[in-house]
């Protein structure tokens, strides 16, 4: 992996970028789908293409249960396994492991689990994390991390930034595969001196690109844009930065000015599978009675091939009647949606327009502090 | 609507023809996916078009109970509401409201019956449903018929055949837009008196074209391969004969030997959303665990676009995630096969070795006696 700013802003931390793999290029900054379980929900491989996704997410928790990552390095890697000609990031499987609540414990070694499917027992280390994620053969892997709650105690978090440190030098050691570049995960919660801790600490280890992680995990906005504000400047100009599991509109635009380079969220796919599509204007939920006759695209100002081709009324009659379809229809719109927003500041970094078009855009969409 | 017949098979009653209606040609015999609540289920309308199909099928009954024929008519018709560029038939919703057991009651006058989406009591008549028909605009409509349940006594579907022929008057009488050809359809169970009796009343009324109805219900298919051998030869020839709700591989090959020129069904559609799929050697149950780890395409001799780029593993492991994609790609591929073989069909009558390919199909095939 290679990775080069064409262009800094000017008034802005933001910066156009461009990360080379084996599967081609991406410009950055960068919003990569979500495909936990080697599909990005509802859409085929080459509709992603169509809307110019160039990277997307594989989740190594769900892969690594089912099909299992032995399958897939079996049948050639995750890319040729979903055949998807692009780039693919997959996470540690910290998050999801994480999440799981009551039903891990950690300890120093890794993380012992039950299995949301079956309830079967698991183990991840640091070690099998990358040794899983070296089986599915991503283009970018992450180091395995502790992803605490919100809220969270200094101490709790102070403990937890440390293990993440010690856990990073134990994937760097163990990660072989050079064509995959390895990314650490500054974590630190919402103190400031953590923050800064884990930043030295990960970045004292030369990763090929660094995450800010634990974030977008229920605190307010702000408090993750002030977060932002202090930690991007600590890591390095030369690498990409990630911002994880963050994807609304206002908090890419956020990101980006504050230096941020990637980003993925499952929001988009999710709402749309609600019902709830973006338009230029704000959110509309499309399930909703007003739309039964409402024969005009989803966003009249949207030129994809959704908004082309299908009205208001169909696509509720579809989501209301259970119909697949629809679901499609929405998912493919919201992903074009900020595929096409990300676009636009990629532009606008590129012409020093950034916070000009920031201030439009929400003009219209209206301004939102919620993830 | 226009019908041609542009070769008759020498050695069977088989005929090669073409329909022409205002949303384009369709070679015949043909094969109609369907796509009950104006929705191929998990297809979008343009893949429809890449496989080839020229004809779908709409369900009154469906539609009309959502989201209203009333609605769609507004959107200026079925084929605009769903952005079908193709031709469309709607069943009449007699079927459906048959169908409905104990929740529906016959009059002379019409059904009085409860929707099965909230219980609500409707009440269709063969005016009201040529009406609803109307509305919703599709190229070829149907009569309002009794689908009589198998078995049934003679009595009983003596009385239904003629009330089958008075409602079809009524029908051809309230029907009143040129636009839309409208087809008589064929009753009399597994009786041949009935049939004979039923085709020459039906066909005395003068319809665009004629169904045989009241077949694939339960009975064995020698015997619905019977009711065609005595049935078609009564129906003239310059219209085209439509066996309703049947579709597969075997009844297709039974029914055009036989004189049919259109066919539907929701087999292929249905069983791929259970995971079965066809192949050139039989039908293969993609779900099971054999096939966790088997690369190969669905089908090895397919050329469809699921089997060009995707593995049994990877479709297995969709369906088993419960990835809607799993079900668009097994969907896709069994509608290719039957509008594939329905094209091998139409070649095999112009060049005259129907029966040889019927032969050389199901040697490898399989053939079922299963509908």
């Amino acid at each position: 992996m290679k990775f080069e700013v064409i262009k800094f802003s000017e008034k802005t931390r933001a910066r156009r970028g461009k990360i080379f793999t084996f599967h081609g290029e991406i410009d950055t900054p960068v919003f990569m789908p979500v495909g936990t379980q080697a599909s990005v929900k509802t859409m085929a491989p080459h509709e992603l293409e169509e809307l110019g996704a160039k990277i997307i997410l594989g989740n190594t928790y769900h892969l690594y249960l089912r099909p299992g990552h032995k399958l897939i390095e079996e049948a050639g890697g995750l890319h040729k396994f979903m055949n998807w000609r692009g780039s693919i990031l997959t996470d540690s499987g910290g998050y999801q492991v994480f999440s799981l609540g009551e039903l891990r414990e950690i300890r120093e070694e890794g993380v012992t689990f039950r299995s949301h499917i079956d309830g079967s027992i698991h183990f991840i280390s640091p070690e099998i994390s990358i040794e899983i994620q070296n089986s599915l053969g991503a283009d970018i892997i992450m180091c395995f991390d502790e992803c605490i709650p919100y809220p969270s105690t200094y101490e709790y978090v102070k403990n937890s930034v440390e293990r993440t440190t010690r856990w990073a030098q134990r994937c760097k050691k163990h990660h072989k595969k050079s064509e995959q570049a390895l990314f650490g995960i500054v974590q630190g919660g919402l103190f400031e001196e953590l923050r800064k801790k884990s930043a030295k600490d990960i970045t004292d280890l030369d990763f090929e690109g660094y995450a800010v992680g634990g974030l977008s995990v229920g605190e307010p906005k702000q408090e993750m844009y002030k977060v932002l504000d202090y930690t991007v400047p600590l890591l390095p100009e030369n690498k990409p930065r990630y911002l994880m599991g963050v994807g609304s509109p206002d908090a890419l635009f956020e990101g980006v000015i504050r230096g941020i380079d990637m980003f993925d969220c499952v929001l988009p796919t999710r709402i749309a599978r609600h019902g709830t599509v973006f338009t230029k204007k704000g959110k509309l939920v499309v399930r909703n009675a007003k739309y039964a006759k409402d024969f005009s695209p989803l966003d009249p100002e949207c030129d994809c091939y959704v908004c082309k081709n299908f009205s208001r009324a169909y696509i509720r009659h579809l989501l209301n009647a259970g119909e697949i379809l629809g679901l499609r229809l929405t998912t493919y719109h919201n992903l074009h949606f900020l595929l096409k927003i990300m676009e636009e500041i990629r532009k606008a970094i590129e012409g020093d327009y950034l916070l000009e078009l920031k201030e439009e855009f929400f003009k219209k969409f209206g301004y939102e502090d919620e993830l």
